[in-house]
């Protein structure tokens, strides 16, 4: 955690920050090793170029912020004092304030505002971003045990399939193995969506009875020790007609053709375009509405966007999704989706379960 | 929901607001009827003292929101446009605008003070929570569905409890039977502890097992219809000793001074008071360490907060928890939460699940 804390120091110096304040959660974690949900409360970590991080938080958290290993000054607080009076004191000289500009409310900028005698604002969310985007080891071993808890969700939920089930049924059988297994949260709202119910790309799961003949699509997660999963199958109850096969195997060409493109050096867009091409092709390019993908890692939804627009290129070590879909209101959805990771030679998914279509008969 | 929005009206003219720009999902719930969740994208209403509402939305739901009977102007936008330069011709004269300044980030608010010609800040914050602490018949309505939800939560984690089952498969049982009943989202995260570790106000469950003699803590609610509940039972499993009877029955007194206290005209702090006087002369009271209760709405806390130093006064159709509790490292845990409506008469409590120590006996 140090060395993070150390290249994020390196950055505010090249990009002239007499500070940084640091206040969500999944940075602070990022930066100290320290995964914790203040609600209300303020969090936060003080980042200077060249002096000792200060993080402030309530009393109640301080010695689990040590226990990490923490080595920075800590300004606790107890709910009857005021957090930025104690700050004050440590942003003497700091003129020039990278914040995240997105997430810091505008009652907590005026309040760390107004320590300054006078400030110029900067946003630091690009520079988190760029740094968190590239994996290290032990990261990439907590999304493959968050990935590998996704498999056996999938599993759960075909095995939960029998005529007459509801969406709300499989999910809730899905998210009890999940929690059996230790998960606290799942990484975003599960879904299971059976037949025309998946022809939207937006949909939710409800009453919805499985039929013979329904596509199902499952796409849900977990937060494991603070990294997210995220994997989409859909299967087929019992047999499916010429027209679903269709789908479901341009949807599959699509993925594998996003996927063999990821590898160091590959123009992030081309991911997006090569998929959309293929799907457009096959006829289907008004019912793919949405991007390829987004990077993952602490948050389900992370930097960077996969959209045919996006010019950076992958490195070794970057995290994301590939998760094309065709979505007919007529017929129903499909989509596809795994985890993608960026190794030396090519890439590697993290998610496993097979995408043949499965014909589910009980 | 018209109605609402002309209370809020009136009050912008009071306080001198030439517009208030609203942006929490919860608050657009309240004033629209319609519940979304816009993720990163812009999500927000207009409301001015003497001019039509306006919405700003993504594309994708506009259609829900008419469907909802939201009858202003409607903002929609596409992901490529910039949601900012379309709501720049309905900000003509306004200069002193109302924000939600702890959840409007600082990104937005430049974006948006960047529209005016000249600004003056205030926070409408309080105007919506004064405005949402009383529930009507129809919310009030939701919120019973809620509880009563609830309810059968703690029976299911009651039926769950076995020599040797883990804190987290009780969890697990607890959510399967809420999913199936359609609970797409439980309020907060769903704490079952065992023995000592119910022992400390924040612990987590894990991997503890339950053993005869054990108090089992269950602190769960769910979201239905946009609205929350939250309720906590502690019950024993085998018999329990005099020291675990004598805080059980403790904290079974102190909610029932403070829940009889519950009636139009108290002074909410007294709610707390009255609570932690009797457990501070039972002798427990460092073991006492937060506030009784929180209000109770379509956030699961929210205004008003429950604490001995609140000095406004309960009023008809107030909606919050009392839940006073013991935490004593050595012995265990007990906390008793019901949630509160007031009535003309005193109080009814939403939640009904007995208060009678069980005992627990497989």
């Amino acid at each position: 955690m140090e060395r993070r804390i150390e290249v994020l120091c390196e950055e505010l110096k090249n990009q002239k920050m007499d500070a940084s304040f640091i206040n969500t959660k999944e940075n602070f974690f990022y930066l100290t090793g320290f995964l914790t949900d203040p609600h209300e409360r303020l969090l936060g970590l003080l980042v200077f170029p060249n002096k000792e991080t200060v993080a402030v938080l309530p009393a109640m958290e301080k010695a689990q912020l040590e226990e990490a290993g923490f080595h920075g000054t800590i300004v606790a607080y107890e709910d009857h004092e005021d957090p930025w009076k104690k700050l004050k004191g440590h942003l003497q000289g700091v003129h020039t304030i990278g914040i995240e500009e997105e997430h810091l409310s505008y009652g907590r900028a005026k309040s760390l505002l107004a320590l300054l005698e006078d400030h110029q604002v900067k946003d630091v969310t690009d520079i988190l971003n760029r740094q968190r985007v590239i994996k290290d080891e032990k990261e990439i071993e907590m999304m493959r045990e968050a990935a590998a808890l996704a498999d056996e969700g999938v599993e759960a939920g075909v095995a939960a399939l029998s005529e007459g089930v509801t969406e709300m049924e499989v999910l809730a059988t899905i998210e009890f193995e999940m929690k059996k297994r230790g998960v606290r949260e799942m990484s975003f709202s599960t879904m299971v969506l059976f037949g025309e119910k998946a022809g939207h790309p937006h949909g939710n799961p409800g009453d919805r009875i499985l039929k013979k003949g329904d596509l199902v699509l499952f796409d849900l997660g977990v937060v494991w020790k603070g990294y997210t999963s995220d994997i989409t199958r859909t299967v087929a109850f019992g047999e499916v007609d010429a027209k679903q096969r269709e789908i479901y195997e341009t949807v599959r060409s699509a993925e594998e053709a996003s996927l063999k493109l990821s590898k160091p050096g590959t123009r992030i867009g081309n991911l997006d375009q090569v998929a959309r091409d293929i799907i457009t092709e096959a006829g289907y390019g008004d019912y793919f509405p949405h991007r390829i993908g987004h990077g993952l890692g602490i948050n389900v939804h992370e930097f960077p966007s996969m959209s045919h627009l996006n010019d950076d290129v992958l490195q070794v070590g970057m995290t994301y999704t590939i998760e094309p879909g065709i979505y007919d209101p007529a017929v129903g959805g499909v989509r596809i989706e795994d985890d993608v990771l960026v190794t030396e030679d090519g890439y590697e998914t993290l998610t496993k379960t097979t995408k043949e279509l499965r014909i589910i008969e009980k």
